[in-house]
């Protein structure tokens, strides 16, 4: 006997977790169509050369790495970054540009389990790549806004900033080629201060204590939209690159404000998210009700895709919406219900010289649309009532051979435990349309 | 550079195969959750051990196994019922029975490639587990039924077949101990003919030949299902085993022909299904068009799914959706449309000064449930209809200056080059209205 036990770091996916999930993920999949998103998907498995080749010695050891059947080191991708930027190196000529795809689909990484992390995750992600034009960047943080409503969010807000604003700064203070220390220091601001953070840029970047200041002022900007524009117009006045970051943020909240509801869309200087791969806009989303569960939707602009793969340069933006952490604060909001069963009817099975009568009308009713379960046993009704309130079915049709003779069918509300009766007609019209109304 | 490559046996779905492929899996997900399915996950690897309990050696040696950071063997699963059963008996008490899942996920097999078989594929599984009751194996028959009808095919077969008929007629004959060599010479009448599996019947598991005929006199019943079923009766008379198992398929034809289409159901004694894993009713379902590419849609029933696991006996019945070679019979039979976006309307961005109309527009047509893609660049109107005919949009909206200030937008069909105009209002209704009409 082998005890059954899945490995550490990963998990199962029973039926009361995995239908929220999957209505999830059927939500993500609606609305990036809805943009004219299109579908990709690509190996699980690829050569250890494609996915290590841009990694980070970091992601490098965290790969499931192996030797294949055939002598090839393999390897388990660990996002469906990598995996699209090989992908459309490989099919260039056939994708063509600009090329919109959405992606979402299982990723591994061997990471450490004591931080509460999985070692495997869905991954949902849209880009747009093929294109500089900031309404790909408008577009993007569109679809976040309508990803964020159409899972059932009124209350959130979709911090964007612009890497080129920063960067505009650096360049008036002469500091362009500090960045890269600077953004690591600023990015800890959240953990450990603003002291903290201007003594780190002094003592690892070499900027002067002013110079310190004049970076900090940038990122603690508070305010309306408009007031942090106007402060950060300031603030880069004289570099071209930092105009321009300021104007896209400025495009970017005019446009997206006049298609969606204005007050989601937020500028936030302080969002930076990693060092070297965003160039442009940067979104990072949060919920009212619990800013402290952090981004469930995050990405930004990028200005060179697949260099490691193709010579063609390939600027894009995208997002990627935090399935497993949208999952855990929907739980803590109370927007799950326990439910283990995605069919709302149950049709107990309990006069078996009827089992064809009881078939013929579960097809009716999934015809009209309506999930039934027909139970698989004629046994007392009470112990399958028992069975379909621990499902957490809706309704149970009560039907013995008195209600097949009478044309009357009993429908029980299983949690009010309530009942109303209807007349069974052939068609099951009124059935059908008392359900409707029941269940919507 | 690195070349961007998939590697052998592995492929990538761009668009234009990944929408159908979307369309019939979440086609699946609907008809398996209108009969009370419920979804599960499982890890894609699981502890070796667990995985190469079961398997013949032919699996083991396909399986992708490796050892991971932490030094466990472990390996990628080759199929979905091996994680079912180790699922069921690690989550017994939680989950009661009857349990019936559905589980679409990629499996993988280190195969021979030659066979035109890929490593990395989909499966589509749905299974009753804990139940004995022929009620489970009439509903794996409608949702097979159901489920083929809902991907879009009238003319199909299911075919069914029960292995206490064969069993039963081998005790009748005293043959029951040779099961196993008459099962394996029965399994390659399609390819040698009968008079090769009667020879092998007597050489291999020492039938005499009188007894060889009787077997194929079985396997070579044909006609009406009540004329198959009265052959039948005769050839298993006296055996139990051999009457309950006419009996059952008697039973299970009535039903399904009650409860679907009657015509779509026909007893099939030649289809065997592999040697030892099915106990009851096996299913197999062909194409009325394309009966050479085998079964779409197979299962059966089984005596004990998770015996490696537990002492908890688990009967069981379930249904496997062929998803590739579905999607290659639609292929063939002109059923999969060449499209490579999932939105239908595409709106051209040629005015730049009324981005934030166009943006209202879009955001307008996709609360209604439109799918619009709004191309990313002001360009010329003719490039960017070349993109939409490429990408395979129905329609395209031509909004200029013009049209804004005139309050109309021209609907150009993208396959009949016709165009229609409609007022364009603020609630964009009858545009709304006339899109719905066109693309119904």
């Amino acid at each position: 006997m082998i005890t059954p036990r899945t490995l550490k770091g990963f998990r199962d996916y029973p039926p009361h977790i995995m239908i929220p999930r999957e209505r999830i993920m059927e939500t993500a999949r609606r609305v990036y169509r809805s943009f004219g998103y299109a579908p990709i998907d690509t190996p699980a498995l690829e050569y250890l050369e494609i996915l290590s080749g841009k990694g980070g010695e970091e992601s490098d050891k965290q790969l499931y790495q192996f030797e294949d059947h055939g002598g090839r080191r393999v390897a388990l991708r660990f996002d469906l970054t990598v995996p699209l930027a090989r992908f459309i190196a490989q099919h260039f000529n056939e994708l063509g540009t600009p090329f919109k795809r959405y992606h979402i689909a299982a990723v591994w990484r061997g990471e450490n389990t004591q931080r509460g992390r999985y070692r495997e995750f869905m991954q949902c992600d849209c880009d747009t790549v093929g294109t500089r034009s900031l309404q790909a960047d408008i577009e993007t943080a569109l679809v976040i806004h309508d990803l964020l409503r159409a899972i059932g969010f009124e209350d959130f807000r979709v911090h964007v900033n612009n890497r080129k604003v920063l960067n505009g700064l650096l360049e008036v203070l002469g500091l362009r080629d500090c960045a890269v220390p600077i953004l690591r220091a600023l990015d800890k601001s959240a953990k450990i201060g603003p002291e903290a953070v201007a003594q780190e840029m002094q003592s690892a970047a070499g900027l002067t204590e002013a110079q310190a200041r004049r970076v900090l002022e940038l990122t603690s900007l508070r305010g309306t939209n408009d007031e942090v524009l106007r402060g950060l117009e300031g603030l880069v006045r004289g570099s071209p690159l930092g105009e321009e970051g300021v104007g896209e943020l400025r495009d970017l909240l005019d446009a997206a404000g006049a298609a969606a509801r204005p007050q989601c869309f937020r500028i936030d200087v302080s969002i930076a998210r990693g060092l070297d791969y965003y160039t442009g806009t940067i979104y990072e989303t949060f919920l009212d009700a619990l800013p402290g569960i952090g981004s469930v939707c995050s990405g930004g602009r990028y200005d060179n895709l697949a260099a490691l793969f193709t010579r063609q340069e390939l600027p894009g933006v995208g997002a990627s919406l935090g399935l497993d952490r949208l999952l855990a604060a929907m739980e803590e909001l109370g927007m799950i219900e326990d439910v283990h069963t995605p069919a709302p009817v149950f049709l107990p099975f309990f006069e078996s010289s009827r089992r064809n009568d009881y078939l013929r009308l579960a097809a009716l009713l999934r015809t009209a649309g309506l999930g039934v379960e027909f139970f698989p046993e004629a046994k007392k009704l009470a112990q399958q009532l028992k069975y379909a309130d621990r499902r957490g079915h809706r309704v149970a049709l009560v039907l013995g051979e008195d209600e097949f003779q009478n044309g009357r069918c009993k429908i029980k509300d299983l949690k009010s435990g309530k009942q109303v009766e209807v007349p069974l007609l052939d068609d099951a019209a009124e059935l059908i349309a008392e359900l409707r109304r029941m269940l919507d």
